[in-house]
């Protein structure tokens, strides 16, 4: 690929809903997005996608526990700095505690914390709004 | 690497301010994050860092602009999923318009949009507050 090429402005391509969860299905972890103290706030964590909804796992304490029960956004992406291709997903939705204990040990099984600690707290992300991007390299469409 | 020391969860090692803010400026691109109609939103941009600054560009009608004068997070990481070891930085502070024609002119020369637009919008974050944190293998300090 050629400087020219490489730094030739990328277009937007708005991706379908199913696509866009399809792919944040694909990566092993995003970024839970939410107000503390009326700041906006975000936490790398690693995530599973369960019939299309975010599971997270948090634990007593951690600031991601304080958006339960508020609108979340959650953020994957994966853009190749050289390239400048790729995409990003971002889902907005309800976060909501996994009270049921079966639902929440099957979690547990599935999703392994990347970061030590007790992490007892599942969490479920339940989109409103998908949005996804790729950064493309084909022409705009002529209006 | 053996599969049970990749699935061994990591502990969290903080980083100064100044190594924050460094790893910072060693990756092109991060994600704003804002509030917009009262929801948290996130949006990846390019940018570059200038004198413990963060310069983004946007342009008009893009919601970033929105965040204009509020407080803003910016977030950027570099976390390989396969070893799981890397880091994350968090800033967060005012985002402000460059107005002084020269300065935008300067910035508009060394960071150039990734995605098609004018992007003739110049946007500065002036951290009040950075966190950052490397995924180590080191064992937990002991108390």
């Amino acid at each position: 690929m050629s400087g020219a090429t490489q730094d030739e402005p990328r277009g937007l391509v708005r991706l379908s809903e199913a696509k866009s969860l399809d792919l944040l299905a694909g990566v092993p972890f995003g970024r839970v997005v939410f107000s503390r103290d009326a700041l906006p706030a975000i936490r790398p964590v690693n995530h599973v996608v369960d019939r299309g909804t975010i599971i997270i796992r948090t634990h007593l304490g951690a600031a991601v526990l304080s958006a339960v029960g508020m609108v979340v956004a959650y953020e994957a992406d994966a853009i190749d700095p050289v390239s400048r291709l790729g995409w990003s997903v971002i889902v907005v939705g309800v976060a909501k505690r996994v009270f049921d204990l079966d639902d929440a040990a099957g979690f547990e099984e599935v999703l392994r914390p990347w970061v030590r600690g007790s992490m007892d707290h599942v969490i479920r992300i339940v989109p409103e709004m998908v949005t996804g991007f790729e950064l493309s390299t084909a022409p705009e469409p002529q209006g």
